[in-house]
């Protein structure tokens, strides 16, 4: 868009660029309680109302703006106060703007001479998190996606152990297995097999009541793998578990990993962004022991999609691992250090900018706007589950460990009897109900899901700390008057 | 950003992302030739000008201001028509818009009620894709860039013939190897190793003087790793190499890979998008012969930064493959049929949504509009090779196959002397300097890399279809200027 198309197209460029902002002005950014949350369509209902149909010839600019109105219209609000759907929420006004900053220039980060700035500010932002992390702490990638840096964690506990893999394969080598918690992300079983390790590999270690992993298990299960011939690459501790939020014992299962000299990789995906915060960083006590970590921004501290950071304490793997020296992109006879060009310890080639809103969030808020985001967020999960307890047509699910409140609407004929795991079936239909519900009043998106022997529950969990208590009070009520009429 | 922020919080950042967009209707978004491609400065300085530090309080909203003019002005700006310097180029005003749109929304795809529209969008331009492709094409992905389809290509043509490698791994696998041209993308090699397979095991086939694959060379390199007692799993052909853009004869190889049972998957990343274009579509003939097959329309189609498609015949494979079905997210009690939770089909998890942008620039454009922006790019290029051969400055390294224009600029001593390439260590200087000189004064920044036995030279590659003959005009007479200056 510049002085090479016709001053009049540039005119009408900029015109429908500032209508198109307008928009969403009015119809996105500033969504307020009195919006819904979505407007339920079925797949069916939507195909019927929605013009999806691509055509040979272009639509006028009044249709253009008609498309991006239904879009919105049919679409969900995540930056909604009562979307508590996903480990995501919320829309950061500075961190949009670090989006829209990031689209218009349209960068891939892969040489310096491409992207000098965002080259820079990653450099500086994995820095200063390794910093925070622990001074042995080295270097890390920016990833598509926390599934992504799990699946990055165990090809480099793999290639450790075995660095000739990456020209001969793994073909020659033993049956190689992986320990990660019945409660971790099923991204470490998805990756396992994109690796070749195979899902089977996985060894799943037995968590407590609360979630937590088992060390006991853990240690008898790796010996029971070495006794069989298997070679053990890597333990898989969470730090906030997706649905519960526990904390694996990180510290004990360091000693383990150091005394098997396992690679030790930790998913904080979800539980990471606690670094920020001086009041609740203990519960991340034990992380520098870690080989290798990942942190999702995007998640806790509410940087827009997509934020996460693969973290390596060894400077050097990286590169070892994944460096090829492509010659048309890293070229060796440039006029700046080539250091600089970090696309080469990357997996990926082309890249998106992804360090640039979490960057200007940081410099628009400091540390200390996202320590004072997560506690009041903390004191929120707090205020939720003392108001289920205070309750008795709510329980909950077990004790809350983060910010995830996991929790059941409990019908009339289910309060007051001790035990409702004896009435599981029962209960089990209960929430998918209530949340359909919901879903169709737009109201409220709220998650809910089983695990193990746990009928379906409710889990509460907000990134959006402009949620007040008030709104927990509302939200409890809400699902308690669909209950109600629902299960007389 | 609602009601739950008291009011003057709310205007506050209205204002402020309002002064934004004004920032970057002024400094990007309309960029002209009288702008600079790039104000340069080596690292080392621009960690001197710049402020990428991150402190304990955040800025006010003058300096945040104040970063993002310096972050616009330290960086590239690839929507420049000099910015001639990769596979990407260009700033759509309608994929602006869908970015925009797509960043406040800021949706994670992977259910059907967190992202109905988006969902139902994926589904249509995959359709629509396979339709163009050939009757019998299934599926897709939406991936973050090439290298990830081309891997998860490798990756499927293992499982195919291997099935039980998801559970079991691959340690009891014979030597599994795959073939690729010598001139293919190093994403190949890359994934090779991070799956297991490793880069031994990717068998480089030769390519003749324009840079396609050799048939009769693969057929021998098979032979030989059949009779090592290796299993040929894959073949990777590439139409539209990165540096040349030549089109591996697709037919031949599709005949010995349907021969031997092969997976045959194409790597279109770059060439793929002539799929609309009535006039140049039949470089593609055969595609449709494949087994998979990638092809990015953030390249020729300039779609923004990214959107990458993997497409796949088998309809029912990338379920099997990548399905694991996770209750907390795909949760089997839903009030829809859950075969619209697209999610489960893919290794990844959370997803940020780069269809919209596609979508919209296709329904702004038509596909028509896409065909005359191929058709222009292909002009012009077809007019950059003319020049090259008309002038005695400059000399073709083989002849043009597509956008890619191969070019030396021939210092005086060089010219009239018949092979270059006898003065192959001199050459080889020239392209770096006199592209260090250019990217110094901002004035172009054009690519150039050394390849097999061929000294340095520039590719101008353009996916900006603003470009005109007077352009390409200046930039030789820019290049010729310098180089006098240099090479005397």
């Amino acid at each position: 868009m510049s002085d090479f198309r016709p001053v009049p197209e540039v005119e009408k460029h900029g015109e429908f660029l500032r209508e198109v902002v307008e928009l969403l002005f009015k119809n996105v950014v500033f969504t307020t309680r009195r919006d819904k949350v979505l407007l339920w369509q079925t797949p069916e209902e939507l195909e019927k109302q929605f013009d999806f149909g691509l055509k040979q010839h272009g639509d006028d600019q009044e249709k253009l703006i008609n498309l991006l109105r239904n879009t919105i219209k049919f679409s969900v609000k995540t930056g909604h106060p009562y979307f508590i759907n996903q480990l995501f929420s919320g829309l950061d006004p500075y961190g949009l703007a670090g989006q829209w900053l990031t689209d218009s220039l349209n960068a891939s980060v892969y040489t310096y001479d491409v992207a000098p700035v965002f080259t820079l500010m990653e450099t500086h932002v994995l820095a200063e998190i390794c910093r925070m992390i622990g001074p042995e702490w080295g270097d890390g990638l920016f990833c598509p996606g926390g599934s992504y840096g799990n699946g990055t964690a165990l090809h480099l506990a793999r290639f450790r152990r075995y660095p000739d893999i990456k020209q001969k394969g793994v073909g020659h080598l033993p049956r190689l297995v992986v320990f990660a918690s019945e409660e971790c992300h099923y991204s470490v079983h998805k990756y396992a097999a994109f690796l070749g390790i195979g899902e089977d590999n996985v060894v799943s270690v037995r968590t407590n009541e609360v979630g937590e992993m088992i060390v006991e298990d853990l240690e008898e299960k790796i010996q029971d793998q070495v006794d069989a011939g298997a070679v053990v690459i890597a333990v898989v501790a969470t730090l906030g578990t997706t649905v519960r939020g526990a904390f694996d014992p990180i510290s004990k299962i360091a000693e383990v990993c150091q005394r098997r000299d396992v690679w030790l990789h930790v998913d904080a995906a979800w539980g990471g962004g606690l670094i920020f915060s001086q009041k609740h960083r203990s519960k991340l006590n034990g992380i520098e022991k870690a080989n290798s970590l990942i942190i999702n921004p995007h998640k806790l501290l509410a940087v827009p999609q997509q934020c996460s950071l693969f973290l390596v304490k060894d400077k050097e793997i990286l590169h070892r691992c994944f460096s090829r020296g492509a010659e048309y992109l890293f070229q060796k006879d440039k006029h700046y250090d080539k250091a600089y060009d970090v696309g080469d310890k990357y997996l990926q080639c082309g890249r998106k900018c992804d360090v640039f809103k979490f960057w200007f969030m940081w410099k628009a808020k400091g540390s200390s706007g996202f320590a004072s985001h997560i506690d009041t967020l903390m004191d929120l999960a707090e205020y939720f589950e003392r108001q289920v307890n205070n309750r008795c047509d709510f329980a909950m699910v077990s004790e809350r460990q983060y910010m995830n409140v996991c929790f059941w609407y409990l019908p009339r004929y289910l309060r007051g009897k001790g035990d409702v795991l004896r009435h599981s079936p029962q209960l089990h239909k209960v929430a998918p109900q209530i949340r359909a519900v919901m879903v169709r009043h737009g109201s409220v998106m709220l998650g809910y899901q089983p695990l193990k022997q746990l009928p379906n529950f409710f889990r509460f969990v907000s990134q959006n700390s402009s949620l007040t208590r008030k709104d927990v009070d509302f939200i409890l009520d809400h699902i308690a008057e669909i209950g109600d009429a629902l299960f007389k």
